[in-house]
């Protein structure tokens, strides 16, 4: 299965790279610019490579790397990333969106969740794909802990959609990963939940003067 | 410290009355009922002696049980809270005054949080109690659970206030209860995403086919 990093490795794309890769997922990172693909997908083909994995990443353009893939995540900040979404709308027709997006701001150093009129940010991209399946997961996940190769984590995810059939296939995508289990966390509306979670977690890391905090539901 | 259970033991009242009782407090149990209050203590007062601890819990009629209390927990449905806050109101003046409240509603079986028009309960309760301390707390811990003496748990509590020295007490309180781990989690603002998290935590458990989830950050 082939699975698309939209807009490379912002996000939890860095973890997700190597990490899918290793769990014998087909990857392919998108960029807008298919010289940054291309060098980014041959970084992390080292990385794969040091790890005792095949390093075959593939680095296209955007809109080739949509086109490409069975499941699609889209791993640009939130400020960007409907554009991106609206302009790929029909590479990305029939297929699987993963939405990691949680739109936040900081205000005095505290981190806000700034939901968009739809209710949160995967009610949006549902919206603007509206014939692409969106499944929310990854939001609560460190992106900077999961980048870490080194890192050891045991980390929930709770992941979300209007599709069961496509959920199915996001919670055996976030299983296959070591150190994370899925929840099923039903249908797209429990988006909101999820997302305003993540700008938490950060204010509770900083305040507790911790590392960056992911979930466990135990 | 006296720590007053007002309303009883509804919600997470079965579980603090015991358990915090082992940990040191006076605890008052509150009712509308004197008859019902003692015999709640008695109940709360074998228990505690069987787990080997004094029995010396009170039971008081929730106005006595908010006049005698350094520090109150609201544990009482959503449904009545406010209105019990409302006529305890002169009673709680200068106390710390706990909300562990989330308001929500089932609808075809899934759990959905249904905050009032002040952005949540913690929030609403402050509007009331604008001469008390509310610090929001022990909203995400599974109930049932923690009533079990048996039960073996480690959960995280995020504790928000905008007033910091009842932030801490309560902390303490917390962190006083074996399993549990006390997070500073802002200002009372952040009660909202708190709060949510209830419903999402027990539909997560229904779906899943889980025991009571509880939370912990990681």
């Amino acid at each position: 299965m082939k699975v698309a990093l939209i807009g490379g490795t912002g996000n939890i794309g860095e973890g997700l790279a190597f990490r899918l890769k290793l769990a014998g997922y087909d990857i392919i990172i998108g960029s807008r610019s298919e010289e940054k693909a291309k060098s980014k997908a041959e970084h992390f083909n080292n990385l794969v490579e040091s790890l005792g994995g095949k390093g075959d990443i593939e680095g296209r353009l955007n809109d080739e790397a949509a086109e490409l893939a069975d499941v699609a995540v889209i791993t640009i900040p939130w400020q960007h990333a409907f554009e991106t979404a609206e302009r790929l709308k029909n590479k990305l027709k029939g297929k699987i969106v993963i939405s990691p997006i949680v739109p936040m701001v900081v205000e005095n150093g505290i981190f806000r969740y700034t939901p968009p009129e739809e209710g949160s940010a995967g009610l949006k991209l549902q919206r603007i794909l509206g014939e692409s399946s969106v499944v929310v997961a990854f939001n609560n996940i460190p992106a900077k802990r999961f980048a870490n190769p080194a890192e050891k984590f045991e980390w929930d995810v709770a992941v979300c959609s209007d599709d069961d059939d496509a959920k199915k296939v996001v919670m055996e995508i976030v299983s296959s990963i070591k150190g994370l289990r899925a929840f099923d966390a039903g249908s797209l509306d429990s988006s909101r939940t999820i997302e305003a979670l993540t700008p938490m977690l950060i204010n509770l890391a900083k305040k507790n003067k911790t590392v960056e905090l992911g979930v466990r539901f135990v």
